[in-house]
């Protein structure tokens, strides 16, 4: 095999085809590899590095494992490989969540296999499966929590712990990248549901098109907010379709606690399937680490050798993307001193925005907090009605969108 | 394709096949369908129909779906079909436990697909998944809660239900066969955890060598002391092996009410796979139902026209099953008035058995009851020190394991 790119999941490719973890399914070597700098590593590894991305093809590998991230030489060296015949795996939600669409045509158009299991959810095997099962795959809503990283960073804020604070122990655990932005601020969750979107949907869409929200102003008043009245705010990743329509958010949500991505801490992942009349189907399990990414990595290896195509997953209609359908908000109000719950109420429902629950209004540094649950209300409605709010009272509103499975 | 047997099972797949759901990943008709008797059917349905196992044969399927249940003419005519090179989709648990040894083998002497994904939580397609994933099936221990029906009841008795009452409502709801006796006795999961055996452990043991315990013992106040205790009483099947050996366990087990597994209820199935040094897989979802398992049989249809083989599954080393390691114990007391809990914990602790919590003293109508956890001890000195405690003082105990997924 050559391997693409030799760093904390490229070294542990490495390793692990080096410790025998994989034999007897496995019988592989590393033929080379490709480095953005060499370095002096040329002198340590057992393997020829190379620096020019064209140039790993002189290794004449059997498979390409591509887990540079990014998209170019990324996107280059897949689509040379595939023209070639030779089958690709990558871990590289980036590149399948934008090229997708060339990907996978190229795929198809020279019977090469691309896999990229290890993209989404790595430690829980199931785009492969599903792109071969049509009947399982026929679901009409996928929501998830794709990033290990927020779970982790909310769930020690539900512990009462600051996010800045939450956010440097991820760091410190080694869950965090040095720069964390594209987990705290939705857009690799965005990445990642693109793909779900693309297997379940099968749509084409941007992943840019998503409404993203960052995790970063959700604070442990908030949380605890959200157990009073039963639940949890989560970084989740949601889309639903019904043709021709598709909805899809990423971003901080108001998860009921008995919910079971409400009640997934620490930095699992979890995808939840649903489809009218049926009962959902949850997957949950690591998202990532390099050891995870490795394992799935090297398993979309063997398949890809036994010649298994991700079927179906060709050049798809592209979609534009608007919001999933509300089913309500979590209303967070804090001001110096609020007005009475009755006024608010009577408020909201003059621009259709009518309450579900309330908590008890509790003390805070800055004055008081409330919060509420609303009946589902379009996102407009609930803007105007905050706004309307804010102007009579002076009080500031959060509001996170409340995600529910369906119940038939 | 050639349906073996008319049943619920049978007739949703007709009628999905007949919906067109399928379409466009599965043009598929019924050739032919094998029944036990006739009777007026032949009139009404727009297939040949025959009574005669080897004369389904006459039909020239491509494909034979085996959903009559049981052993023959089950086995018989799917060896038949495996010789004459025509995959077969079985959703048939009894027949790939007892007989898996023999028929994976002939799929792989003749290179016939033989799949079995409706066989173990229909509603999950992981089965195949896992087989051709070597990296991700290296686990080595799998906790899961195989049986709806059985959930569905001790969900009710959670629920303060006595158990006749649950196990009616879940005959009248349909989702207990007429004969429930194999879904309470824990026989219908023991034969799910020897396929769980068979494709994770590789190891081929006979269902009937799992220790399988009834859930028909299991009331409402010994619900209510596993909650005070902060688990649930679930029916759960266990299996953990580390060569040479391993251990199984079928029955209600003490699962702490955070766990996945322990908050899952109704007739959800949920299965966990564990490996050392890496965080568990969750697989939840639907577990039987006709249209649940129709789905899966034409999902396995779909993939064995595409040549999936299930892999690895053929024959394999057999197995003798103990006790899995003990996790301690759930222990409840009833008598008419109870010895002090320090005399208990004594009488105990001479025996090897510590204890690890107590609950509080409850009134119960034939006197008292008292529930603790104890830490892990062999299964035989459990039995001697609650023996000791009887002759004592007199006291009725029950015991379940304690269940719970490493904290690694």
């Amino acid at each position: 095999v050559a391997v693409l790119g030799l760093g904390r999941i490229g070294s542990a490719v490495a390793d692990l085809l080096a410790s025998g973890a994989c034999a007897p399914h496995l019988e592989a070597t590393i033929a080379g590899a490709l480095v953005r700098s060499a370095d002096g590593r040329r002198a340590t590894t057992p393997f020829p590095i190379c620096t020019e991305p064209l140039a790993i093809f002189d290794a004449r590998p059997d498979v390409v494992i591509e887990v540079l991230g990014g998209l170019e030489p990324a996107r280059t060296v897949v689509l040379e490989a595939l023209s070639r015949g030779i089958p690709v795996v990558t871990a590289n939600k980036t590149l399948i969540a934008t090229y997708g669409d060339e990907l996978f045509a190229a795929a198809t158009r020279f019977g090469t296999p691309l896999r990229c299991e290890a993209a989404v959810v790595a430690g829980v095997p199931f785009l492969g499966t599903f792109a071969a099962r049509p009947l399982a795959a026929s679901v009409d809503r996928v929501t998830a929590i794709l990033n290990g990283t927020s779970n982790f960073v909310l769930s020690r804020v539900d512990g009462g712990v600051a996010f800045e604070e939450a956010l440097a122990d991820a760091r410190r655990l080694g869950y965090a990248e040095p720069d964390p932005s594209k987990d705290v601020d939705g857009s690799d969750a965005a990445e990642k549901l693109a793909i779900l979107v693309r297997h379940f949907a099968r749509l084409s869409i941007r992943p840019s098109g998503i409404a993203a929200e960052s995790i970063e102003n959700v604070g442990p008043d908030e949380m605890r907010a959200a157990r009073a009245l039963g639940g949890r705010i989560k970084p989740v990743a949601v889309a639903e379709w019904s043709s021709p329509d598709l909805g899809c958010f990423a971003g901080p949500a108001f998860l009921p606690e008995d919910d079971l991505l409400g009640g997934l801490g620490g930095v699992l992942n979890g995808v939840r399937l649903e489809r009218r009349g049926s009962a959902a189907i949850h997957l949950i399990g690591p998202g990532a680490g390099p050891e995870v990414t490795a394992r799935a990595v090297l398993d979309d290896v063997v398949e890809a050798l036994g010649g298994r195509q991700q079927v179906g997953v060709g050049a798809l209609p592209r979609a534009s993307v608007g919001p999933p359908a509300s089913q309500g908000y979590f209303v967070t109000l804090r001001a110096t001193s609020l007005p009475d719950a009755v006024d608010v109420a009577d408020l909201l429902a003059a621009h259709g925005v009518w309450i579900r629950r309330w908590d008890a209004l509790q003390a805070h540094p800055d004055g008081e907090l409330r919060a509420f649950l609303t009946f589902p209300c379009l996102p407009d409605e609930l803007l105007m009605a905050l706004r309307a709010l804010a102007a009579a009272s002076a009080c500031a509103a959060t509001s996170r969108p409340i995600v529910e499975a369906r119940r038939d």
